[in-house]
């Protein structure tokens, strides 16, 4: 981990500039691409080169966990669910693998801490810290050494992606009541209520979601006002949601930009970013998730989503479908014509 | 065109009625991909058949013209830059040429009034109706004649390319000055003021702004309260939008589903839609225009945008940019596990 935080850099001004200019001389109104053309802009900054390579061929990654926190019934679904997912995956039967299969993207799926044992199968990366964290509502999560073993397992899965040809990644997560300690994170590192930032995850009633609330907040009042990344993810976190840091840490490491999903994806990227700040230079708000606890962690990153369609089912389902966006956004330095090289007038 | 409105049916009730109940059988949290829940249902009904096709080839079509109000100094763009532009979409060199080859769908150049000659070529169709309107600003832009010959070459279009196989049609146009004929539709067919719908198009400052509402503003006056669509476009439009009108008339008719771009594909589908209103079940909005006269059309017309990027380029970059976003809508249907199939509990 103290290598992979050392090697993060800050975005390349001069290759930014290369691509400003570069945006001015394409044959477009200047700035009629709007968000894309910052996008592109710091996407070259990322790689330190004008024109930032194509971000293909994708990979994305479904960080899969379970949590003790289930037993307080914050959520309606059964915890084999998780498991059951994990297996629909790997058959190919879920969204995310029908998005995948449509957008050009691989998938694979990380078992960082299910409580169930995972035959091995193509697609599967067996990565398990402990099958399933404690009840954050009753003790910590899980220890500091088991936060730390889940984040450099997301470091090293982002490692073996990108050393396997990946120029862009994808993060995903599927873990029954795991947008429960999502919401503790987001309020942990934002500074929010836990009112605020809990949402209704799949869809509860509002007994639950009431009951939701407070189990978040009260597990954060055990938290010392002090307490660094690592010991806010072991307390109130998820195995997921400590190897989707790490995987974003790696991604930033190697300057390869890695689109972030919903609600259970940003609660990583802030402990990322608590982590170390730089990482948010290599991430990209793939869509706005309805999870009230997405909306506030992305403010407090400083991200703008590139799509909002209501959706909030996770996977990593939003974020791939923004890949498009983020390779048609980069083509444009590739591929448009100049002013003077299509012999188009200018005003 | 009497054909063509006569064969536009209404969505089909069963069909979407099997689509709602596989969405509740699918693998995921019930409504859970929001927007692209109601998309795919929606083309269903379109279609009449549940799944409905995959959107796949997908067909592109820039539709060009030139516009006598050019003369007002609406645009600081020269006239001949709609032209240039031209050879640019052929010689693939465009926004809109990156943007199709990353997603996968072909582009069609339709010149149905550019004020230029055009030798042939491929991707060059032909239909030129007259060289460029004329001044909106003092007379009609066009007579009744030619906008009916405008809508049947869109009309034309349309047929051609679905029968060549696209199962879903991207509406895009180029024509320097083209905002204000826009502006001036989408003022007609909304009821709303020149000033609410005008827009800054490419970008324009202050007094061009101001001199482009006046234009709207006097045009309209020329229009009686009662007048048809075909008067309006004639009045006020300009020949690639009474051809798009056509175009969306002609996809309808087909039952394929069509993707509008920005405001001046939003101006024909409010002609498409006062000639015949059932023409919007075949509509998909792609994206929002920051044009403030996109977001009233679309508005009128009961559609919300897939994206909203900030862009305002036109040419269909925003439309083809959500394509993928259609598919993947679709491919839901087609792909995804039911949890009796793939053995997952339910809540």
């Amino acid at each position: 981990m103290r290598e992979t935080l050392a090697a993060i850099r800050p975005l390349d001004e001069e290759a930014m500039a290369a691509a400003r200019a570069r945006h001015d001389r394409l044959t477009k109104p200047a700035g009629s691409l709007g968000m894309l053309e910052d996008l592109s802009i710091r996407l070259a900054g990322l790689a330190g080169a004008c024109p930032p390579p194509l971000p293909t061929p994708a990979a994305v990654a479904v960080f899969a966990g379970d949590h003790g926190v289930h037993a307080q019934r914050v959520s309606p679904w059964p915890q084999e669910v998780t498991v059951q997912m994990v297996a629909n995956y790997l058959a190919g039967g879920a969204v995310i693998n029908a998005f995948a299969r449509e957008i050009g993207a691989d998938v694979h799926v990380v078992d960082v801490g299910v409580a169930a044992e995972i035959d091995a199968a193509p697609g599967l990366i067996s990565a398990k810290v402990r099958p399933g964290t404690a009840d954050l509502a009753v003790e910590p999560a899980m220890t500091l050494d088991e936060a730390r073993a889940a984040i450099e397992t997301g470091i090293r899965i982002a490692g073996q992606l990108i050393d396997g040809g990946a120029k862009i990644l994808v993060a995903g997560d599927m873990g029954i009541a795991n947008t429960t300690p999502a919401a503790a994170l987001i309020a942990a590192f934002t500074g929010r209520d836990a009112g605020e930032v809990t949402g209704r995850g799949t869809g509860i009633d509002d007994y639950t979601f009431n009951l939701k609330i407070s189990v978040v907040r009260s597990a954060l009042r055990r938290l010392p006002a002090d307490a660094d990344a690592l010991r806010v993810l072991a307390e109130v976190g998820g195995l997921e949601h400590a190897a989707i840091a790490g995987f974003m840490l790696g991604a930033a490491a190697h300057r390869v930009p890695l689109i972030l999903d919903g609600v259970n994806t940003v609660a990583g990227a802030l402990a990322a970013a608590a982590l170390h700040p730089g990482v948010t230079a290599a991430l990209v708000a793939g869509h706005r998730s309805v999870e009230p606890g997405a909306t506030a962690g992305l403010a407090h990153l400083g991200l703008e989503p590139l799509i909002d369609l209501g959706m909030r089912l996770g996977e990593g389902t939003g974020a791939v479908l923004a890949l498009p966006i983020v390779s048609a956004a980069v083509r444009v330095l590739h591929d448009v014509a100049t002013f003077d090289s299509a012999g188009v007038t200018e005003k």
